[in-house]
């Protein structure tokens, strides 16, 4: 993986890719889907996320302060609907899914090496945690798989149906 | 256009299309670009949105509290791109965009006929507004355009760079 540089975190979370959200806490890692998050910042990338109270993950971002976002490929989209469907309460979901965990530099919760960006984020507001499960995120850091550069993402319609990236269009503008 | 059940607006903002903002305030509508959005409740449906102080349509959204998000089809990137790259203090986006107007139900912004969804809003929530023009907005009343039932949407990545929907995919979930 490289250093993604965080002024470019925004471009791969805005298009809306369902992602991972990976938590550690007592050194045992957890991995839940994650399709309600927004960018609020440029940079620092300040992104705003849905972590219901009902996911066992809640606690763990809630007492650690700390995650992972990681962007998987299309080619996961089985193991995407599989994780959304189990809980890490009675399941070792990597290894169960045959992800692969690797350090984070700055967060105990590991990245996925099997995602082409991985976003090592810190909690850093819950003022409508209690009224919505919303949370702002802060991005410090960022990592790129040059292999996966090219991987297209999913963005999911509802009940296992996803949109899957197609053709790319660029036309001329100023705004970022 | 036809009424589309509150129940499943989150499958059409979920994915992460580029959307368009309408606002009115003193009989005049506005429209502005907006991708830092998300889902936060299926139903009633609360959406959170990023609308900066710098944008035109602030003022209006927060005065009148009431807005409508039409999501647009591909079609429209050229034109998407136009609205974004222009101000509403200064020139007239439906008309020079040619973009048509219907009367809402609910409130005094207009749908977009042009588009393939559009929803109306009440502004509910304003706490995080003045540290990161973050609001909620509460979905009252959804249409569907059937004729644009299998438009593709836009996923915006940054400068005028979009990924269009490619193939949908269904998987078995138990998951909305």
């Amino acid at each position: 993986m490289r250093n993604l540089s965080l002024a470019k975190v925004y471009q791969k979370l805005e298009p809306g890719p369902v992602v991972l959200l990976t938590t550690a806490i007592g050194g045992r890692p957890n991995v839940m889907v994650m399709s309600w998050h927004m960018m609020v910042e440029f940079e620092p990338p300040l992104i705003a996320c849905v972590v219901s109270a009902a996911n066992y993950s809640h606690a763990a971002l809630l007492k650690t302060r700390e995650c992972v976002i990681a962007i998987p490929p299309a080619e996961l989209a089985k193991n995407i609907v599989a994780i959304g469907n189990c809980s890490g309460r009675d399941t070792d979901k990597f290894e169960k899914f045959g992800l692969t965990q690797k350090k984070a530099a700055q967060v105990m919760a590991p990245l996925i090496v099997e995602c082409g960006v991985n976003i090592e984020c810190r909690l850093v507001d819950t003022t409508l945690g209690a009224r919505y499960n919303l949370y702002i995120l802060e991005a410090t850091q960022a990592w790129i798989e040059p292999k996966l550069s090219k991987a297209k993402t999913l963005h999911h319609c509802g009940f296992g149906r996803f949109a899957v990236d197609g053709e790319t269009i660029k036309l001329k503008s100023e705004k970022p």
